[in-house]
């Protein structure tokens, strides 16, 4: 089961809006922001091969990686200025072949009870014309694909518990 | 001898947009940046005490530090996505008593010759509102007198550095 993602692109300011529920619990997917290993899964539209050369998602951390498509390779880094647990993540972001056009995003995770979530994001780039540049580069259908890979990411992770306990039921 | 601070603040866009002339080599406004004992010395309003708990001007690196003025005591912190020696410096921006406002910080250091040079910087929040109380708290005032200090410093630098080299020439 997938939720559509949900964006906001008012004209004249440099931002985008975004949001996008999830039917697992905020726990779940804020891990899938945390854990390297898992953000490599999900993170970018599929057919693309990513790469985690730094991944420290933590107060003043920071990240680089890279997705291959072929013989294309994109490059992307940034730094975490606030990781809260299960609640909040603001971070920069650059695409390297878009050198020193760096956005400012914000994501706060919501507990919507019921083992579900939503994420709800504001990215801000340095100009309206840049904010436009990567609307049109598709990065719509790299999130919505993105996003879609998550919800089959934390359903895997939770059918892998589910058969675990009823083993360790059975057991 | 000092040169204005000029600001730019257009309505309904989350950005200010400011240049400032120095009668200073790029390399000296550069550095005054970078070394925490210099940036002590000229950042922010006068009659303030200032600590820096870190200051690392470095591309991934991050800085905290206090403004204390009697018994207030105001913090701030961010990251530094790029530091470009005598070129660029790109941070986040927190002032603590409005926690998880986070403004992106773009400053371009241009060499105009001549030992002369030029800042040309753009702080975004994250809305029209958050920015515009940056500016009402009286970010202006802090900003000039910084520089009208960081001109002092750099001059007084340069003083010393010339009558050295006077000495020098004399012994």
């Amino acid at each position: 089961m997938t939720n559509p993602l949900t964006l906001d692109i008012p004209a004249g300011v440099p931002w985008i809006d975004f949001t996008r529920e999830f039917d697992a619990p905020v726990e779940a997917v804020f891990n899938a922001h945390r854990d390297p290993e898992l953000v490599r899964q999900w993170l970018g539209p599929r057919g693309y091969e990513m790469q985690i050369e730094r991944w420290d998602f933590t107060s003043g951390g920071g990240y680089r990686y890279t997705h291959r498509d072929g013989d294309n390779v994109y490059g992307f880094h940034g730094t975490f200025h606030t990781v809260r647990d299960n609640d909040l993540a603001i971070q920069t972001f650059e695409f390297e072949g878009a050198p020193d056009e760096v956005a400012i995003e914000f994501m706060r995770f919501v507990d919507l009870g019921d083992g579900r979530c939503r994420l709800e994001g504001r990215s801000i780039g340095r100009t309206v014309e840049g904010r436009d540049m990567m609307v049109e580069s598709g990065m719509e259908k790299g999130m919505a694909e993105g996003y879609e890979r998550l919800d089959e990411l934390v359903a895997a992770a939770s059918a892998t518990k589910t058969s675990a306990s009823a083993a360790a039921a059975q057991g």
